[in-house]
């Protein structure tokens, strides 16, 4: 009973921050301890990331981006299982209740989870006297049996990713003033971009139908594509071969590859890219990289699923083998 | 990227630890990083709770009640709201990863997901510079527009509560080295008894039938009777007369109210009971109460639900109203 203060402080801070987020009538305004996720059959998809102060964000990150990217990370899952958001439960470990901090964190909150359509379901506030935490567990809905999964590539299968990789890590190289900052010191629109990429993660969820509809096994890229494709690939018992030539980059991830800043192995190993890496039948690529048009979102052919049990082989433009020291990140 | 170490060292805790206990086929095993909860039509129903290292537990607990704990208090959500446990996923902020800690910590887990009949579905697993955290989102199930919420309460309902009330109150007092602890430092039997009732709540599962069948309003008492009462009346927009004679307590804190060591506000006010709190048409009360007879379990009157918007009234045995300074635990 580390703080026994007002007895309705928790309650007040709930209404007044987050019952106006609670539009689902599920919900029941946060009145109740419990949610109703109602079904018609369907399946639901459940999945669950929490974020750590210094861990996962910085604590000087605003709360706005804060707020965004712990729902967004898990909006990610949902669009790589080829779900449909359908809601949110809030865990959020505070070790204080200023206005100034939750205010803006409250409201792009509830920003995104309008523009996403996953309305906060219910919650927990708490206390700690250590860094903050935001778990979010996100639900979604796919029909019966159809969750697009890990185990389900195959050798043939073209591996796609959308958007482009390892611009979070260099942001968060940028923030934490390493050789990237440095490199980029005159440069700040470049710096902004990439920031951005590491504190707001933009979800595929415009793509999950396509997904759904074409993909034998999909996941999230939220570790580093080295690591999280050999995931994939070890969860479908296949192996993959990935011409790092054809890797989706962006303008300042080239530069700075180009200027030697950085080399293509930190892309491939950096977390937080939170773009959809799936395999699919050749003959349905097109079908989906032109869904991907349709939605403004790049989606591009990096590989192949071969036969075999052995990691990914990552071959750079001459067919030679890369040899990553790192494949992801790890918390352990 | 603050320990960006072996990249299989987070999977294989995972594997090591947890697999085990991912039996439901909707956890693919853990391999995925969503898991699927079917439904037949039914609501589910979707409650989440967080422990915290040095607010909801001792740093000293052992890990096994650490862990007992985490997923009782949702379960005994689960059964204040009627439902049928369905399966949970587990959010683990970890300082470390010590087999001594986390062997008992899993095996523990594992236990009373079984025996509860709620299977580990997913999960994340990150770390943390500070005090650890558990973080729980548990599923039931109900049939449709069944879930007994909180608006429910009618004046003439009864109000009845299961168990005894105050103990985990007096055990953490116990813990923490206050009036209690030297009240008891000859009897270490009732320290036992106290400290376990803190440590590892007995969510009354069983009666979640019972409570489904004939309660027009329920939640379970987590911050304390006092404070928890007048939650549910308010949001059925019902006042309530308790009879603090009738309220149940075990020999244990009867006997310390009898030397004076505490008095009953502070164990109305107590947190961590996990009781269930129900309001009834008398009627059904007889139905409800030999319900929890046939599980082992007193069920016991306290009050009736009054028409009304002010807070509830406690009575001692002359009639007379108390004053509660406080009505429960609160974060903030």
């Amino acid at each position: 009973m580390a703080n026994p203060q007002n007895p309705s402080a928790e309650d007040s801070l709930i209404a007044r921050y987050f019952r106006p987020l609670a539009t689902d009538p599920g919900a029941f305004g946060l009145v109740d301890d419990a949610a109703i996720l109602s079904s018609s059959g369907e399946d639901i998809v459940v999945t669950t990331d929490a974020v750590v102060e210094g861990v996962h964000y910085l604590a000087a990150d605003p709360p706005d981006t804060i707020a965004r990217k712990a729902l967004r990370v898990n909006l990610s899952d949902l669009a790589a299982k080829g779900a449909v958001p359908a809601g949110f439960v809030l865990t959020l470990a505070l070790r204080s209740r200023e206005d100034a901090w939750l205010r803006p964190f409250a409201d792009a909150l509830g920003e995104d989870a309008r523009s996403f359509g996953c309305p906060l379901l219910g919650g927990d506030t708490v206390s700690t006297p250590g860094p903050q935490m935001i778990s979010i567990t996100a639900f979604g809905r796919v029909p019966r049996g159809r969750m697009v999964g890990r185990t389900g590539a195959r050798p043939g299968d073209l591996i796609l990713v959308t958007g482009t990789i390892g611009d979070a890590a260099l942001g968060l190289d940028v923030l934490t003033g390493g050789a990237v900052a440095a490199a980029l010191a005159s440069d700040p629109a470049v710096r902004d971009f990439l920031v951005s990429r590491y504190r707001v993660p933009q979800p595929r969820n415009a793509l999950a139908q396509a997904v759904s509809d074409h993909a034998n096994a999909a996941m999230d890229v939220s570790d580093g594509l080295a690591g999280d494709l050999t995931k994939l690939c070890a969860a479908s018992g296949v192996s993959a071969t990935v011409g790092v030539a054809t890797m989706p980059l962006s303008a300042a991830a080239a530069g700075l590859i180009a200027r030697k800043v950085v080399g293509i192995e930190t892309l491939l190993a950096g977390g937080d890219d939170y773009e959809v890496l799936c395999t699919v039948p050749p003959a349905q690529s097109e079908v989906l990289i032109a869904a991907g048009q349709a939605a403004g979102l790049a989606v591009t052919a990096i590989g192949t699923i071969v036969p075999g049990h052995e990691r990914p082989r990552f071959l750079n433009g001459q067919g030679q083998e890369l040899t990553l020291k790192r494949l992801s990140y790890s918390h352990f």
